[in-house]
């Protein structure tokens, strides 16, 4: 049984609910950022986050840095393009949005790929878009938490090698890292930025991200220093490397607890196969997604192939309200999200499907948030037709 | 009793040690960062912070955000001058140097005006380096972590309305706020930024910062753009208003488990008239600094007006390595640093005395850390001459 206060599930697509043993590592006692036991477990965390990419190149560099999952995108804007370069973002929601402005604060030049909302743009409009520009890096949002969409990597990123091989293969896997595959060397992907409180299972407050060795190499042949300090891979190269080395190293100091939580949460991803894990919440998305069928409800992303696994954007039917759906739904014991997609946003609700509610069946999370919609829409009225 | 595993007790000047119940607030189970709970607790958590700062001018604006403490130096940087701006920064050891780098990436000219290690620049020195020269703003670091030098606020910030009254007073009060007094308003200071995990006595991760009106304005007064996407007031001060207005707001996810423990420790500290809070670290470091004079010792900084409230730094006695002495303190249950100021690094040690070491006498933490100072240096050969 859990040790915490009884409080309403948290089934929003992040901040997801954590494990016990993880809180518990956020009360660890105080410790130097410099001292030996401390470092260990730095160090610890760097490589556990090798085997999260399924990643074994050892130019490849994991970092951890305090900070939001926003701060993943200065990391990319500040140290991998420079003032002038032609950047292509993929657009599936929100985020791709945030991204561009992040590039346009740092001198970069975004080229937005649209698609309609709950679709991605294909292949083939990537490939155009491609050939016409010579682009320094593409961005695309693995899983867009604003709409649900899931992006494939595997094809796009043997897209890019083929037409334009240097050009860097970027992810925005906050949504995805821990509940979505990825094989980042052996995809051919350069850059994956996340955040902690998504599939990782760790509270918020960590920016963790992952570079190729060819992105490494990318930001050493710039020829402009870096557009950020505190985003600078200048000031956190050494130290991540100093750390995963069990060698003491100062830039910032970073957050013994969160790394604690950590490495807590990721002992226990790692624990079982990571198929296993991505398979359980491919099964857990798809039981959420028939369920949501079966109450006569449409999903943002109509086409199954382009759904994530870790959360589901659901249409409200015509006549119930999210702002009186959301407060019912809390009483019964589950906190589902709101719509973020400005053009949209009072017209859907979000749930999430990640972490110990997937891998922990014993919790029941899922299930009860499927009931808890089920009754909350007949409440607001709703008879499916 | 401390519900603590048992700890050598960490007397470093930050991360320092943190209270049982700061502790327990950082395993508070998930909730929505944008949940009517979680956004009652950051809004008081804000509110709680103008009253550490001693400021009641409602044009004022605190910040929190997920980082650590140098991400304070971004956010003067990238949104309080502009390219191409000069800015004076007071020396008084490592700190000013890398805030000066930060400067230097956002296209700033910092000119640092540098003292002796150990003392900090004369009133008459700045009076006469703000008249050469027009300066966007001055910062000051009002305890340098590396040497433990206090520099004075109060008048440095009436030289420069009097002097140069359009220039911004910035203070990096990182290992200052929590333990040294600052009155934000009545001392005209613009800025003040710190981190949590030193005398606020909240775990590392967040980035604390406070704003005058006058620095806002200058803000909103920008021709260019903000130099950083992060750490970007345009992205944050929305944010900050709404969370203070008990209104959720998104641009990034915040930790809702560290403002929970920021949250429990400002109640802690604001429990106390801070007065009190402050006299009472000032008697610990007296204490402190004569024992460290009793064994023969000297400090880094001379002047007793020069030294910091919250640490000491003292000079080793010859024959003394940092290296072997620092080891047989822990084994006798006390963490002290090492030096961090480069050109002296390997010739002293720094001792922290903050936060509830100070308040919690029942502790014992500093005699503990006085009489093993004693021992330690007797066991490696030395004696008072």
């Amino acid at each position: 049984m859990s040790t915490q206060q009884a409080h309403p599930t948290l089934l929003i697509p992040g901040p997801i609910e954590f494990d016990d043993a993880v809180l518990q590592s956020m009360s660890h006692y105080s410790e130097s950022h410099v001292s030996a036991p401390f470092v260990a477990v730095f160090s610890e965390t760097l490589s556990m986050l090798r085997k999260l990419f399924q990643s074994a190149d050892p130019s490849s560099q994991p970092l951890v840095i305090s900070g939001s999952g926003t701060l993943g995108w200065d990391l990319v804007a500040a140290n991998l393009a420079e003032p002038g370069d032609e950047v292509l973002v993929l657009h599936t929601g929100y985020f791709a949005d945030s991204f561009a402005d992040c590039f346009e604060t740092y001198g970069v030049k975004p080229t937005q790929l649209k698609a309609k909302i709950g679709e991605r743009p294909q292949l083939d409009e990537i490939e155009k878009a491609l050939k016409e520009k010579k682009y320094k890096l593409i961005t695309v949002t693995h899983v867009d938490t604003s709409t649900g969409v899931l992006s494939e990597l595997k094809k796009l990123s043997e897209l890019v090698h083929r037409v334009s091989p240097e050009t860097l293969v970027v992810v925005d896997g906050v949504c995805s890292v821990g509940c979505e595959e990825i094989e980042f060397d052996s995809w051919g992907l350069d850059a994956v930025i996340t955040a902690s409180q998504k599939a990782i299972g760790c509270p918020a407050g960590l920016s963790i991200s992952y570079y190729s060795g060819r992105a490494i190499e990318t930001f050493k042949a710039r020829k402009t220093p870096p557009g950020s300090y505190f985003a600078s891979f200048k000031n956190w190269l050494p130290i991540m490397q100093n750390y995963e080395a069990k060698k003491p190293s100062y830039f910032a100091t970073p957050s013994p607890q969160l790394i604690h939580a950590l490495h807590t949460s990721l002992t226990q991803i790692l624990s079982v196969p990571l198929s296993e894990r991505f398979a359980k919440h491919k099964a857990t998305s798809q039981k959420t997604k028939k369920a949501v069928a079966d109450l006569g409800l449409k999903q943002l992303a109509p086409n199954p192939a382009d759904q994530a696994n870790g959360m589901t954007a659901i249409y409200l039917p015509e006549g119930v309200k999210a702002a009186e759906l959301l407060p019912n739904l809390v009483k019964k014991g589950v906190i589902f999200a709101g719509g973020l997609h400005k053009e949209i946003a009072t017209t859907y609700v979000r749930v999430g499907h990640m972490g110990v509610s997937v891998m922990d069946e014993g919790r029941g999370d899922v299930e009860k948030a499927i009931e808890a919609l089920g009754t909350g829409l007949k409440e607001a009225g709703y008879e499916k037709a």
